[in-house]
């Protein structure tokens, strides 16, 4: 349904802009480069070990604009408040998300609330948008795109996949483990911003939230008309989340995560970049998964510990429902 | 509620910007003075005379913009929709923002989708945000707030109220009027536009949408700390939402409005301001209603038609829920 949906709006709203089908859009405002993104958070539970909806929120937005090499600046924070809903509930998500702003850098420019009788809606649904600043050389802007992606690229990952994913979807469920698995809820601008400035060749940047990993490549892969190659045992998995997605059948190259970014990146500047990554505290198990090859396009291959190359396909349908 | 979240979210994420307490956060991006604002929309019907929740959605944010004398430029649009939504109510209304975009003269730049299982959400709410860019005369911005309203100025209002509440609430009641009652849903962007070239003397603009014009001169009067008089008499409500108002015992005063504006104007640009709003389709039953008073500081007046003075208080509550 969402894939039909995104067909849908892009039929039907398109124009140049959003035509990019990045998750921001990016646009000129007097002599400055500006990148605008929103998403709507529907998370339950509203609480999960490593954040919240609240969080999740800010962050969301956030990570969205560092993915257009943009500077996050100001965001809206817009409530569908069902009533009835318990006032402290409220109080430590506004707290959470204030907690969150402050440690991204970005300014609540603007706010509105909603409530809807009981039953029209679970709780709490919060839509957040945000405005972020490119960087500019001599006037022009670092522009990065997920269809900039060109063969030759290398493809980083800033560390471990399916933490955000499991540990929301173990807490609805009640799943105990070994070890509590920890959203990776974070706010990657800083990494991004420590990436940019050690590399000028960073082609294109994704946040692989809702369909993981696996579906970020593969709207690189369509956008670029690239094919992407990753190698399975260069993706790093935490044990915790390796054990739930054992458990539960669920391929942890599609679980959401907030506090990744996948970066493409040609060639020569890999390295730094890398080094980069790795030294900033959301990036110390920064690797490289794979590069980017010229065909087949469109398409996200695989290669699996036993050397065999299997295609990854865009998740179809939404294979964990309300993660963010 | 509503009040008590509004302190809420004032008190927790409150910095200079949101501390303005406009429906817009106004700040400065390069050279340019961007204004941002967002709204959530979960209307009930999705469907009424004169609009539907999307064109709804693209004017609430265009209008808060225009509020704060920015021409709207871009918008984001987000959905959260109940699982089982009908593919083609769901078209019509993606068809409607459209529509309603291109009348606006705005962009969509961005936008997200959320799924939730059936029963989590009544089928659709949307929420926009919306920039726009405040005009500058030798670089400095032509700033408007709710708190810049200065004893003397004059109070105008732009056409009836009460259409686009009435409208809402008779189709979800099923109610029949010998007339029937159509939402004054418009951008307003235009007719702001004309007073704004017409006049250097604007001083606060308010769109009186949820709690209607009674709660628009409430946050006028107390964020610019005077008191608001303004003559029954002269306001003007249409015969179909009166009778409407009369039937349901609601006080038109109180009632949504989605194309109208409240215009605050020093008394020396008060008439040439009235004339460009009657010059325009939007403003054709443009009428002055009242003045900016000194004390009682942070109330509203309302002179009966009898020559009796009341106090017109701030809605408690929620009188029509999900109108907007």
């Amino acid at each position: 349904m969402a894939e039909l949906i995104d067909q849908l709006f892009l039929g039907k709203l398109g124009n140049p802009v959003l035509d990019q089908r990045d998750d921001s859009g990016v646009f000129q405002i007097g002599n400055s480069y500006v990148a605008f993104t929103t998403d709507s958070f529907v998370v339950d539970p509203l609480f999960f070990p490593g954040g919240d909806i609240g969080r999740l929120a800010v962050f969301g937005t956030v990570n969205d604009l560092a993915c257009a090499a943009a500077t996050p600046l100001y965001i809206t924070s817009s409530f569908i408040l069902e009533e009835g809903l318990d006032m402290a509930t409220l109080e430590a998500v506004v707290d959470s998300m204030r907690a969150a702003a402050d440690e991204a850098g970005v300014t609540v420019a603007a706010g509105d609330t909603k409530v809807v009788p009981n039953g029209a809606a679970d709780r709490m649904f919060i839509t957040t948008a945000g405005i972020g600043l490119l960087r500019t050389d001599s006037g022009r802007p670092y522009l990065v795109s997920g269809s900039l992606a060109r063969p030759g690229d290398a493809v980083l990952l800033s560390g471990t996949l399916a933490d955000h994913g499991m540990a929301v979807m173990s807490r609805r469920e009640g799943l105990a483990f070994e070890s509590e698995i920890v959203s990776d809820a974070a706010p990657i601008s800083g990494l991004v911003a420590a990436v940019l400035d050690a590399c000028p060749s960073v082609h294109a940047l994704r946040d692989p939230t809702r369909g993981g990993l696996a579906s970020a490549l593969n709207e690189i892969a369509r956008q670029s008309g690239v094919c992407m190659e990753v190698e399975e045992s260069a993706i790093p998995v935490g044990e915790p989340a390796r054990a739930a997605c054992e458990l539960l059948g669920i391929d942890p190259l599609y679980v959401a995560n907030e506090g990744k970014v996948v970066a493409i990146i040609a060639p020569e500047g890999a390295d730094a970049a890398l080094e980069a990554m790795r030294s900033h505290p959301l990036g110390r198990q920064a690797v490289r998964i794979g590069k980017v090859l010229e065909s087949p396009a469109g398409r996200v291959h695989l290669i699996t510990p036993y050397g065999n190359r299997r295609i990854l396909v865009l998740a179809h349908g939404e294979p964990l429902p309300r993660i963010c």
